[in-house]
């Protein structure tokens, strides 16, 4: 039996607080501790009005509230649901919880009231996810992805290629119910074309998943120099150069406030930084060995160097972007912030441009399922080449299938669910 | 002219942030950037109903929010307002600001909603101090008292005090129109006893100020001892013992987070904490010197010893309460918390307990109005007494409501207000 839910959804601190409340009891567990000056009940009012009255917790008053009552399916989770907003004392908003609790609320895992409206079939896994991205976004690229996510546009992609597939294995699936026949419903070259295509979709969705994470996460960089030639007077600069309308990432879903800055609304992490900080402290050797280990994760590399110096030798792959600066010159200087322009325009340079409504994978568990996907896909797609019969093809489609299923939750099990929601906020 | 204004209204890091707009163009500003998936405006929505739709802010969707709709003057300002509820990252509320500033919003200053509030007769001006303390109120006391004040009993008390001291000075008034034909309306015997029992009002007010303060900023408590008998050893186990269900006051009008803990629901504040961590290192003189400050400054002195030493000798008032404590005994220990229990016991007995009803000044701008009040009734009394002439008696009344009138802010000046509402939080 589903139960009815409570939590805090806002920081502590503001002016105002909420509460939400969500299940089948919400209106009424409401009303028991909701007194209106006029005598109205919640459970009698239309949906999405609001209500003015006292929080009183058996003969305390807590608050003045407004009270929001929205009725099932028409509301975030998709139940009846109510959200209290009180004054924004802790105080207030943890006596207001512990009223509801007495009433017999429970309270909310985190990520419950999104997992609701996931189950309630408000919104895809995928969707679900976006949630949470969407509250922790803090740069205009990671925010439009985020969003464009929570909206629908990644799930929309997703399911048109699963019915793609899913007519396939079908087709597959009827000609072996009349296998003694020996009919073939489906073309095979035309089957190859198809595959082919849907192929072609997936590899270059994984392929944005180094951009879609960096985009979401912000994108690695690391900078490496010897010692003294200037890395942490230019990390130094680079934060206080920091234009960023949010400078800090605070709270939800990220863990550790890093050192970051946002340059035309994309954000940018610099990797290994307390290193960077202390290495003039250090002897050599490890500071050479935390600068490979540093470059190594990073997505952009500034080499840093003073005249008279050699650019430090490090390994470097394909895929990364190297600038090279030569500081205490005429042209840069990281202690005055000379040339840091440049440097900042060749950062943003680095990094791929997107189209506004380009679908990107941000998400480490959507990468892996369409990289199962498309294995099973390729595989299909070899067995149908070589002629193989229409089962072993059916059923590597339908493993394809059930990958990109898990995406979106049409396939799932608890621990999946567990685990994504367990990163949520509570409150959310 | 009344400008519309907008500002963030909860704290970063939640699941749900709220952007609240007021003001004679609040709700057009708002429509201008939501767009309901049905076309409805908000122009047209009833009051006290909530919306569903995106904010837009030129060709960028922000996000998916509910708007919900006040109209003048039923609303916190008594103004047409808007509150927007959005997915609570930083980034989003920062662009929907930034939209309703590009509409023509103004961004509210601090305390703004409540000042405009006052303006508009919503509440007065010691119920729009009440909001603030209620958001910062952390304990069950101050609580208590800023909701009580918030809503209105204080106001009330006041209200009747001023209605009959004018009921008076009307009087006495009315004599000198009528002065050549020496009546007298109003019987001498009868006004003194009157002006009496109103000074005994306020003076019974004024009393309560060093409670009421203490109940909403913590009641001061200061441990005095000689070295290494325990000091900071207590402090921590009472800093560890804290059972409060908040512990921490952050952000609203408080300006540090200092070492306090909640016992049945009164916060205790302990003085000079960072003195007594650091007492051992210091010299015994420099040591001695801080005790004594620490003690002024308290209303609860903890005295604590070791057997074997005497216990300190410092200056006491009348008003502070000693509580003696031997450490490292078999009744007291404070490294394994050994009768704490008990101590923790004598410090809540040491507060006077209140009235749930009971008001308390808790305002120093209303214990330095109700002091002048106070002085002006007195020698109202005294002239009364000693036979001086109505018109005498009559001013010192008007002064005496003039003070009175600055706390319900009937009598205000810009400079008040400015210093009142510049220590609310953006937002409120």
């Amino acid at each position: 039996m589903i139960n009815t839910i409570c939590a805090i959804s806002t920081a502590r601190g503001g002016a105002i607080g909420i509460v939400r409340v969500s299940g089948p009891d919400a209106i009424s567990y409401t009303d028991r501790i909701f007194s209106s000056p006029i005598g109205k009940k919640l459970i009698d009012a239309k949906p999405y009005t609001v209500h003015y009255g006292q929080i009183v917790d058996e003969d305390d008053i807590i608050d003045e509230v407004l009270v929001t009552v929205f009725r099932a399916p028409h509301s975030y989770t998709g139940e009846d649901s109510t959200e209290i907003a009180c004054h924004g004392s802790s105080y207030i908003l943890q006596r207001t919880i512990e009223a509801l609790v007495r009433q017999g609320c429970a309270l909310a895992k985190p990520g419950e009231y999104t997992q609701r409206a996931f189950l309630n079939g408000k919104m895809d896994l995928s969707q679900a996810e976006a949630v949470a991205d969407l509250i922790a976004s803090s740069s205009a690229a990671s925010h439009r992805i985020a969003l464009q996510q929570m909206r629908g546009g990644y799930s929309q992609k997703l399911h048109s290629l699963r019915n793609r597939l899913l007519e396939m294995a079908s087709l597959l699936e009827l000609e072996l119910d009349f296998s003694e026949e020996d009919v073939e419903f489906a073309e095979r070259h035309q089957l190859a074309n198809l595959l082919e295509e849907i192929k072609l979709e997936i590899t270059r969705l994984t392929s944005t998943f180094q951009l879609g994470n960096a985009l979401k996460n912000g994108v690695p960089v690391a900078i490496i120099g010897a010692p003294n030639v200037g890395k942490s007077t230019l990390l130094n600069r680079f934060l206080r150069e920091d234009r960023a309308i949010v400078s800090d990432i605070q709270g939800t879903t990220r863990d550790a406030i890093e050192d970051t800055i946002t340059l035309q609304g994309i954000l940018f992490r610099f990797i290994d930084t307390a290193g960077i900080r202390h290495t003039d402290d250090t002897i050599e050797k490890l500071g050479i060995e935390r600068s490979i280990r540093a470059a190594e994760k990073a997505q952009i590399i500034i080499l840093i160097t003073e005249p008279g110096v050699p650019y430090p030798h490090i390994p470097l792959r394909a895929d990364q972007t190297v600038i090279r600066v030569v500081n205490k010159t005429e042209a840069f200087q990281a202690l005055t912030g000379k040339g840091i322009d440049e440097l900042e325009r060749q950062l943003v340079a680095a990094v791929p441009s997107t189209e506004t409504d380009e679908l990107l994978v941000t998400n480490v568990r959507h990468y892996e399922a369409l990289t199962l996907a498309l294995a099973d896909i390729s595989r299909a797609l070899s067995s149908l080449q070589n002629g193989l019969s229409g089962d072993l093809v059916a059923e590597d489609l339908r493993f394809g299938l059930s990958h990109l299923g898990e995406i979106l939750g049409v396939i799932t099990s608890d621990d999946i669910l567990a685990n994504i929601f367990s990163h949520f906020c509570v409150g959310k």
